[in-house]
């Protein structure tokens, strides 16, 4: 039996389309990109900044925060938005992927990874069934099955051992999920690396065990742009139409907007705040980047038609002279401005899909950022 | 001749007083603290925060900008509040105090200090003639005179020949000033240690080389709390009662509120944003550290009868997480928490000023001090 629908898809131009998805704390536009608050934090932003630039959801990782301040207290002080005063929807993943590739001392087997807390070294195991609990202490709108992904390239022998045991796992999380309250969303994941035969077998594995909503693995590790993309197109059509489409970790605006084209809906990534934090915008003329002399005596803004106030109004030289000197205050500019584009270019995407002009919005938006930057300014 | 005269006095109770200084860049309420934006930029915080936090003023230090990205490429760009966006009134230190605690390689002599840059190396000669320079290409609206600063516990002979130094330097600093756009202002600084005599003696020369206002440094640098507050008591009787005074690098709230209760009007330190970044909150209760594990479980917030929101609204658990965690937003929160209390600290201070109650306003607040934390939460 497929677990109760809360997407609802409001408008489809190709393959790209619009939608909403209802959650405990509030209505997620897709397509959405969901800005990364690892450790119930985002870096360098106040949390109602995030909201102001356009952000209907967050994601939490549920492998930083089961360690620290662990799932149980989060719990006892009512979730993750009352702890975080984030009060919106929240996606956790699994803590399978960020236990794979950050923690010491970790071993896969059947029935749980285990592995070494690098706050006071003791030894967690991580199963499917306790991956399901810690989010839901958490209170996590919207929980991920516990999975195993591969960085590409891989042997084909080991990418399909891995999509193997995430199915396994899917159907054990599912499980472990029954007894959520209503209106809480379990979403699976499609495994099976840059093989077709494995991609299409991991697909339909995972929507035979059934879930809300389906979500992409085990892609931007290490392929080609080409290659991710060909496999979202193998994918999709194994996927329910009806369902939210979530693209795991990915990517540039660039990326975001080839996969909305060809039918995702749902995104996260670190890159707009960890660029943002090496001195590196996002903007309508591609990315730019502020250690470059060139914006040393630029009193121009990144782009002066930006409705977000910092891209609009402060000088490329007091960006500069910010990442330059490495004062805190670049990282939060450039963070700030960062998350606003993602989010800026996510409200154009949906509103030329409700108007059926997408495909327009693509070339112009694709062409702004083969120009490239404004000409530097001449002295 | 005495410069122009922009500080109107309005009220006094006691020594205590509440006035208004009129810069070119608006105007600056007193008892006023003044943040430090050392590098053109505060910690972890927006200028839009820093306003609304209630700060009529901010502080930048000659000696980094100087150095980076340079006093010619500020003028070129507009000065220091188009560069930086902070649009209101700039007091700037001379940047001796920081070459001579910060700089390697340094040599004093009559003319000028010598150091090498930390950036490039290269060889900067710091004159008094020259800050100047520096200051109003950085187009401060308070420029401070050139000054030696001696750290206590130090030899006399060693404090009078620096108290010597600086009353030729201020005497250099008026005359490189005199050609200043008028609304402009330069403070001369009462050097002389915890020496009394030359207290006395520096008060008397500086005031008769005459300044916009007068400021008292080489406090706060190692000597207890009562000998600070006995050598203001000692210079101010030397300083004209219708001139701002401004007490350097100080301190703590109590150090503030007992300066002000001598009749002191102006204030800087880098403590509420460098208290922060370690974990430490000002608020009415004192000082609270946030490490302290007392505050992991506890959902209540610093202070709910704050006016500042993340003081009001902020759980202590999450606050003590992002800490623990070295969340940047753990910093940014506590520094906002903090020049939010300092300057509502100024603003209860003029207030009560004003009404004539300002000794009622001392004894609660330093009670309240006092009386220290909530009690921890019983679990």
């Amino acid at each position: 039996m497929s677990p109760a629908n809360h997407f609802e898809l409001t408008a489809t131009d190709g393959h790209a389309r619009t939608g909403k998805l209802t959650t405990p704390h509030g209505v997620v536009r897709t397509p959405a990109f969901m800005p990364v608050g690892t450790a119930g934090a985002m870096k360098g932003m106040h949390w109602r900044e995030v909201r102001d630039a356009g952000a209907d959801i967050v994601l939490g990782n549920t492998y930083h925060l089961m360690l620290r301040p662990t799932a149980e207290r989060i719990a006892t002080l009512g979730g993750l938005q009352k702890f975080t005063g984030w009060n919106g929807p929240m996606l956790t993943d699994s803590g399978g992927f960020q236990v794979m590739s950050l923690a010491d001392l970790r071993k896969v087997n059947e029935k749980a990874v285990t592995f070494r807390s690098h706050i006071d070294g003791a030894s967690v195991e991580l199963s499917p069934e306790r991956s399901i609990e810690v989010q839901r202490l958490l209170g996590s709108d919207i929980a991920m099955q516990m999975d195993e992904c591969v960085r590409l390239p891989a042997e084909r022998a080991d990418i399909e051992r891995a999509m193997q045991l995430s199915l396994r796992w899917g159907e054990r999380s599912r499980r472990a999920f029954e007894t959520a309250p209503s209106g809480y969303m379990l979403f699976g994941i499609v495994q099976g690396g840059d093989v077709v035969e494995l991609r299409h077998a991991s697909a339909r594995g995972t929507v035979d065990i059934g879930f809300h909503g389906y979500a992409i693995g085990g892609l931007a590790v290490g392929e080609p742009q080409a290659v991710m993309l060909a496999m979202i197109e193998e994918v999709i059509p194994h996927l329910p139409g009806d369902r939210p489409r979530y693209l795991m970790g990915v990517g540039t605006p660039e990326d975001l907007l080839e996969a909305i084209r060809r039918g995702m809906d749902m995104f996260d990534c670190v890159m707009p705040t960890r660029n943002g934090r090496h001195g590196v915008a996002f903007t309508r003329h591609g990315q730019i980047n502020l250690r470059n002399a060139r914006h040393a005596d630029d009193p121009r803004p990144l782009d002066e038609e930006s409705e977000w106030p910092a891209t609009r109004e402060t000088a490329r030289a007091y960006l500069h002279h910010l990442v330059k000197s490495g004062e805190t205050l670049g990282a939060m500019l450039l963070s700030e401005i960062n998350i606003a584009y993602y989010q800026r270019l996510m409200r154009d995407v949906r509103d030329a899909i409700l108007r059926g002009t997408f495909d327009e919005f693509y070339q112009r938006t694709r062409s702004d950022w083969e120009r490239g930057d404004i000409a530097p300014r001449s002295t």
